[in-house]
């Protein structure tokens, strides 16, 4: 890895039982105990919280999206403000995704869209064309034309400056076929050949706070999940990212991650890029991943949805009329702001009342839990005791 | 004030030069300085801030209010959770109003209203009739009848369980003419011997956890001013609350504050109600005003206004593009957690991105500069030198 002399990655536990391992990712923006999750701070903050509240529960890494800051309010911007984390206050680790699964995701409509039988025809089309040379794509903002290419997303990355930054691939949509699939493939191969290219020239001048990211698509077939992994292994990325469909429901996004670990080398971080359901995040664990992002935990926080273990659906509901006298906290074992200081029924009141700050005290709550999973997923790894954690943690 | 055990307001400072003092106001939930700002936590919660925010910059006291809480949760629901202190999490002193002031400007209309000219004869009629009795409305949640009695407001005060509670008035809207005014007046002073009567029904069984504020009507007529203060100096309040229409421009306030001050008896605190603009602050303190409280300071916050000394208008605006590469604080001499961590040019992409996070920077922001004006104030009075107030605070 002399490629990046300021990163580091070390496997410290292995689980006997499973693929699973805690391992340590070291930047230099400080280091990361795997496996870990990161947060979405989409437009350089997170939503609801600030860098406070997250390092408060022990929050160690989070990510912004390169598609929402190269439209507003642009990377150079950014790069004259000092780079990503002196603009949005975070001082520690920071991935950005390449733009691609917003331009591809808004273009296509997303698996969620697909699989409920959303129609999408009737939206405004603002991926306008996918060529050899990139992406060309109307910004939801303003209308304005842009390109994004392997280059271009790895220039963009640079002068937001995140310390793990990733590839630009094509997000093939879930209903795409193995022929458009494999086709696509390839593209994303020749895409990511550019932009270790692109990445190259910056080590070249001596750009050493970066590391690069490889992603494995393939969509749902095995045969090409394998040669997607084939293709990250023998090439000098950081870590490797497990992108696009994951398939329609748990058991085939499952079988899809097993299939990509399987052929995946051992020695790099593997992300699991979009998956943050607890039990999600377990199983995931188990077949070696090292990382996890998900908008979902302060999403549903800021619609009065709780994270709680041993849930039905892993939450609770906090607008529902049963927490309208409830004294207790949120989860007794909880030591967050919020559990340590308000009863399930001033969060109720909150919501009824459409108070922000109902928003903020859940967003804090679900981060902390967030945290907390994944510190008993490393506890128990080192333990040998993954399944514990299953059984703390779900139904 | 043998009615107040478990209060006290001492005067510790006055200045050669103006009626302005340094007092100390003492509550079973702790004591404050004053002059001092009261913010307004109105559904039980303060907008975008938690009380660790409020608690950062020497927050002393906030304020709820009996209309919205009466509605919803409902003061009963309050109760049974321990009371607002425990129920919002805020453990120092509070106040609550009497509920009047929004049935009666949901009815009238507010003053801003009739100067800014807004029709409101289309709104829904929330405010029934005003009888000897008390008032009665529709609950602007679900259109219910209520009567809230002068006694009920003192009930539901008491189960709130505020440190400091406000008599039930009637407030007048600023076109009253002067036989109407007069009229409130003394309908005002009938209901606020009720609440007394209703208050001493707590004291003698043994509740002496509040403590009562009289207020002082009389729209803009000097004469009725008067006769509100000599009202109120006479019956055993703790303290006197200057409400109602203060005309229509600063020079009226000013007019009708002075008069109201120069009847006051000067040992008991005097609240303003529903004033908080940094140079009204100021004329106020100097005119004897012991507390403040107004929404203003956190509800600017949210629309990306951030407080500022010696600037016009008393903000300046985030939106504006003019902060957009501005790599400066809000305010370098500012100590707060926005202003210690974040630049100008992050706020303006926060609140281009309609980032919840913008309103939280900015509203502890605008927390913080409230607190350090009322310390400023406190220092200058005891100096002998609250001009340096105004040199230092305004154009």
């Amino acid at each position: 890895m002399s490629n990046y002399p300021r990163f580091n990655f070390r496997i410290d536990a292995t689980d006997p039982y499973s693929r699973a391992r805690v391992g340590f990712l070291t930047t230099p923006h400080g280091g990361l105990e795997t496996p870990a999750f990161i947060f979405c701070a989409t437009r350089a903050a997170m939503k609801a919280a600030t860098p406070a509240d997250l390092l408060a529960s022990g929050t160690q890494i989070i990510l912004s999206n390169t598609y929402h800051l190269m439209l507003q309010p642009g990377s150079e911007l950014i790069a004259r403000q000092g780079g990503l984390h002196k603009f949005c206050g975070w001082n520690g680790p920071m991935l950005t995704d390449s733009g691609g699964f917003q331009i591809f995701s808004l273009g296509h409509g997303s698996v969620a869209d697909e699989i409920k039988g959303r129609r999408t025809q009737n939206r405004v089309q603002t991926l306008l064309k996918i060529t050899e040379h990139g992406a060309e794509f109307r910004s939801y903002l303003d209308g304005r034309l842009h390109v994004l290419t392997p280059e271009r997303s790895i220039q963009i990355q640079r002068e937001l400056g995140a310390d793990l930054i990733v590839v630009l691939d094509e997000c093939t949509p879930f209903h795409a076929d193995k022929a458009y699939t494999a086709r696509s493939l390839a593209l994303s191969h020749r895409w990511g050949l550019r932009c270790l290219q692109e990445f190259n020239r910056g080590l070249d001048h001596g750009d050493e706070r970066q590391a690069l990211y490889g992603i494995l698509q393939g969509g749902i077939y095995p045969d090409l999940r394998r040669e997607a992994a084939e293709f990250v292994n023998n090439q000098p990325f950081f870590g490797h990212a497990v992108g696009g469909t994951l398939g329609g429901d748990k058991q085939q996004m499952q079988e899809v991650v097993e299939v990509a670990m399987r052929h995946l080398r051992p020695d790099r971080p593997v992300h699991l890029l979009g998956i943050g359901g607890i039990s999600d995040i377990i199983s995931g664990v188990a077949q070696g991943i090292d990382t996890f992002d998900c908008v979902a935990p302060t999403r549903m926080a800021r619609h009065g949805a709780a994270l709680l273990p041993k849930t039905p659906n892993e939450r609770i509901n906090l607008n529902n009329a049963c927490h309208r006298e409830d004294r207790n906290p949120l989860w007794d074992a909880c030591t967050c702001y919020c559990c340590r200081n308000f009863s399930r029924a001033y969060l109720h009141h909150l919501f009824k009342s459409h108070e922000i700050l109902g928003m903020q005290l859940i967003t804090i709550h679900n981060i902390a839990v967030m945290n907390r999973l994944m510190h008993d997923v490393r506890h128990a790894i080192r333990l040998g005791k993954l399944t514990d954690v299953k059984n703390q943690w779900l139904v």
